[in-house]
């Protein structure tokens, strides 16, 4: 038995997500029938971000075990023979047994686009979250700085989070902005549910002078609960990439 | 009677094109639509450029007349509120009664992308051509610099093509590359039926070592008609934008 490692890239906005839901196809479903129809045997799909239905994927971590006898590397091609072109496989690679993609220590990396203009734009409309008021990058810079660092995210994740720790660690929230389009690029050990669509809710509270900087040290400091801002839509998130330590 | 220019983005991916065809939606129809139901009366919708299908606009322009008392900058948002989300006008505004959006003086600028790795990107399969095999970027631009100036572009358009002249000027074709995008700039004082398409055609010959540089000044030069490449996707294919002298 051998443990194939594949980096998957997706259009999240036909699905209901990475996980099997009862309604709507996911990703992970259609992924393991394409692995499944290759190898000749059922397989245990398993990946290392539930990305929410509508959200992107560049470098989304699954593995799977097979006894299948191809070479590792050409996985990625026959895989892709099967799926549908809002799926591609970019590699794969064989690891060890013991590997787990959501177990074993990481670095998480998610970008998210922000469409800063007077009208919208037809081409981004499933890639980025349009905003028409004027944004203070400065500002969000600046509020972005507090973030940084190992802190209690309790109040950066949904209330639906059920997990024993909301304790994380970000290591950089990166801000730039190209033409008409911010892209808020963010790399953590983990992240909670909703996490990263919560940061930016309350960037943009601040980018558009709802709220203060400081508001977001408040959050992180505060002990009650009390959601730090609006979860920003699902579609100008992308799951750019996953290092394993 | 008032004429009304406006400046219209569209992702032509779900449309037959820019003009009525007998099977499949037009942009000009579902753009008319929305204007009829906004004014209260028939219009005829005149564009800039008969896009293909397939092909995207940022700066795709439009005039009609219409006597509905409505300050000129404000119909961008009113048709909006009818279209649908990949038909967006950018702007609206008066314009003197005999402008004529496709036989008054103009610059036409086109973008087109090429996506230039291993293995395709689901994000960006409507919106670039996808080539694996390496590019000699220093070659193509080599090649790109024979097509600026006055030139006849016989060679350089659909046999389908039925005008009077096939002279015309290009003033620039820039090419650029970010991360794995490539993108060819190309500004003229007009073009021929799929004249950008077979230029990409043709520089990607170039760029893949099939043809020298010198071919496009040969092909430029070569009174019998002989095609120069082939015909690239359409959707990799963007209106940007037309400037009035």
């Amino acid at each position: 038995m051998r443990k194939i490692k594949l980096v998957v890239a997706y259009d999240g906005t036909n699905y209901c997500g990475w996980q099997v839901q009862p309604n709507g196809e996911s990703i992970q479903k259609v992924l393991q029938n394409a692995i499944e129809d290759l190898v000749g045997h059922d397989i245990m799909l398993t990946g290392a971000s539930r990305t929410d239905s509508g959200v992107h994927a560049l470098g989304q971590v699954a593995v799977f075990d097979t006894d299948k006898m191809i070479v590792a590397e050409q996985f990625a091609m026959a895989i892709n023979q099967r799926l549908p072109r809002d799926i591609v496989v970019q590699e794969s690679v064989e690891v060890a047994m013991d590997f787990h993609p959501r177990y074993c220590d990481s670095r998480k990396t998610y970008e998210y686009q922000i469409l800063n203009r007077r009208k919208r734009l037809p081409n981004q409309r499933f890639y980025s979250h349009f905003v028409p008021q004027q944004l203070d990058l400065e500002l969000m810079k600046e509020a972005a700085d507090f973030l940084c660092g190992k802190h209690d995210f309790r109040n950066f994740c949904s209330l639906k989070t059920d997990v024993e720790s909301t304790e994380r660690t970000i290591f950089s929230v990166d801000i730039h902005k190209q033409d008409d389009l911010i892209t808020v690029r963010i790399t953590g050990d983990g992240f909670l549910y909703n996490m990263v669509r919560i940061i930016i809710g309350s960037l943009l509270k601040v980018g558009t002078g709802k709220k203060l900087p400081i508001s977001i040290k408040e959050s992180l400091e505060n002990k009650e609960r009390l959601v730090a801002g609006p979860t920003a839509p699902a579609k100008g998130l992308t799951l750019i990439g996953i290092e394993y330590l």
